[in-house]
């Protein structure tokens, strides 16, 4: 079988299809045989290293869809063939990977596996920092930075899903069309316009997802709402930053992050679990979906994180193993 | 009746004691006739600007000790006579002080005015951020900073009956063994010991209490163990400070905080009754105590507040309005 490895760290050009075996599925595991794959920035970050995190497979890759092909001992809920995506601790860039039984849900039949692919990372992650960490209620004003980005385009969605008013940001008109198309109440082109001022006007935020970190932090402590949710979900323009805490501590802010990568099997499982039953009927409607910016086949994974690193795409990039 | 006023800002020099009119009750108040007032930094801040919170009653002291002496239309649970203590909104440097009915506890028979005055700020905040904010659960480790203030050597006495591990800082070996007297499972020197190490080698901190601010908000983010909470209650050293937001992420870190005085008579309402619950029991046997430095007479007010700027007390300093 194909697979993608990044034996030495660097750019796009260290990545190699390599010849592989069959993996064998585990106790609780199953094999899929992966039709799509989506990119995820944990990809270009282990490119760049050419390190996989302890406990994961080499070759890259975090989430699929495809089918079935082989189950493990104990494994009662999944059957071959079934069609499934699923989020992986690696290894999803190749014709056969293995998943945890508990982070897999089923593809509904109106949805195309490169479509599927491009859920379940995403959906964890919104999951997790939305509702888990920025504890959403109905009527919260929740603040979505990058609403173009893969996470950005599904918090949107999510966010009004749960009964939320909306506003995002995003670098240009179209981007800021797209968005409100999703349902944004507010696209903000941070390029022309001050989301403090705008955020406030709209009464100050309760929950605020974050990418950018660094001169936005300050700003997103102006923008929140008394008692208000300041999750940091990375921080594309650095880490290390400066923090009024007078403000943190005068509005009763919390600020908290974390990553989905390192979480236990079993904190994946439950978030998949509460997607599975919260999430997705309104997916297998199509009331919510990933939103595919463009799809590469396997033999050309260079030129695709090349693409994706370029930070031009809306919603999703994604591999087609089955061209 | 006697009042104690700042009416223009500025050192402890501005403070006057002047004449009031006796303050009447209104629906849902007590007026109680004081024995005993705390000293608070909010006292300070009020003080230097001058200036009361929007609603706050022009004179000093956010919490007294002493007997109800008349009770507002709708007050069923206290009577006249009774002993109490209160958290106020202010005004309770004088012979008499209004008090909302919800934010009042009785005062068990074998303790003091003087004892009973330190209590309600005290605890209100120590339950605010350890246990609302902080989440603390038995067999947490819990790191005090400023285990010698005021609420430093509650949060010990308070973590410690919540079944946590404690570990506290201060600046001194005396302070350090009276910490460890209070219950504290280590007291560190800051002047001698590096509390990151220390916290560290204990496992890390599941809740951190500042006070610090300023240089100590990155050594925090180090010395807490995974999905810890941090809990700004003042920034001595700067509230403008860098934070590493990779460290937060990396380790699914909160940071928040908040300040107990501008918060609704409601919801001071409810801590009271949850510290009367929880906490009061443990009081009435004397297994929690407000920890007294030093009691000045009403009429050394200014020699009060001189000594407590100086930050070398432990514990709480008292007002006496019988002397």
């Amino acid at each position: 079988m194909r697979a993608v490895w990044a034996e030495t760290g660097g750019g796009a050009e260290v990545l190699r299809i390599v010849e592989r075996a069959l993996p064998e599925p585990q106790a609780n595991q199953i094999r899929i045989r992966v039709a799509a794959a989506g990119i995820n920035n944990a990809d270009i970050v282990q490119r760049k290293s050419g390190i996989a995190p302890a406990g994961a497979p080499p070759g890259l890759g975090l989430e699929v869809s495809g089918t079935v092909d082989a189950v493990g001992e104990d494994v009662a809920d999944w059957s071959v063939g079934q069609r499934v995506c699923a989020l992986l601790d690696g290894g999803g860039y190749g014709d056969f990977a293995l998943a945890d039984a508990r982070s897999v849900l089923p593809v509904p039949d109106d949805i195309t596996h490169c479509e599927a692919a491009g859920l379940p990372e995403a959906l964890l992650t919104v999951w997790q920092n939305l509702v888990v960490s920025g504890n959403c209620q109905p009527g919260d004003t929740v603040l979505v930075h990058g609403g173009g980005s893969g996470i950005g385009s599904m918090a949107v969605q999510v966010a009004k899903m749960l009964g939320a008013r909306v506003a995002t940001t995003a670098g240009s008109p179209e981007r800021c069309n797209r968005l409100t198309e999703l349902g944004a109440d507010r696209a903000i082109n941070h390029n022309e316009e001050d989301f403090v001022t705008i955020v406030s006007e709209m009464g100050g935020a309760d929950v605020i997802l974050d990418i950018v970190g660094g001169p936005y932090l300050n700003r997103n402590l102006a923008a929140a709402r008394e008692g208000a949710r300041i999750v940091q979900i990375a921080f594309l323009e650095g880490g290390e930053t400066t923090i009024d805490l007078a403000l943190l501590q005068h509005k009763r802010l919390a600020l908290t992050g974390s990553k989905l990568r390192p979480r236990s099997a079993a904190h994946k499982g439950e978030l998949t679990d509460a997607i599975r039953r919260f999430v997705w009927p309104t997916v297998a409607r199509r009331g919510i979906t990933a939103v595919i910016d463009r799809i590469f086949p396997l033999a050309e994974v260079a030129d695709a994180h090349r693409y994706f690193e370029a930070r031009r795409h809306f919603g999703k990039v994604i591999l087609d193993l089955q061209n």
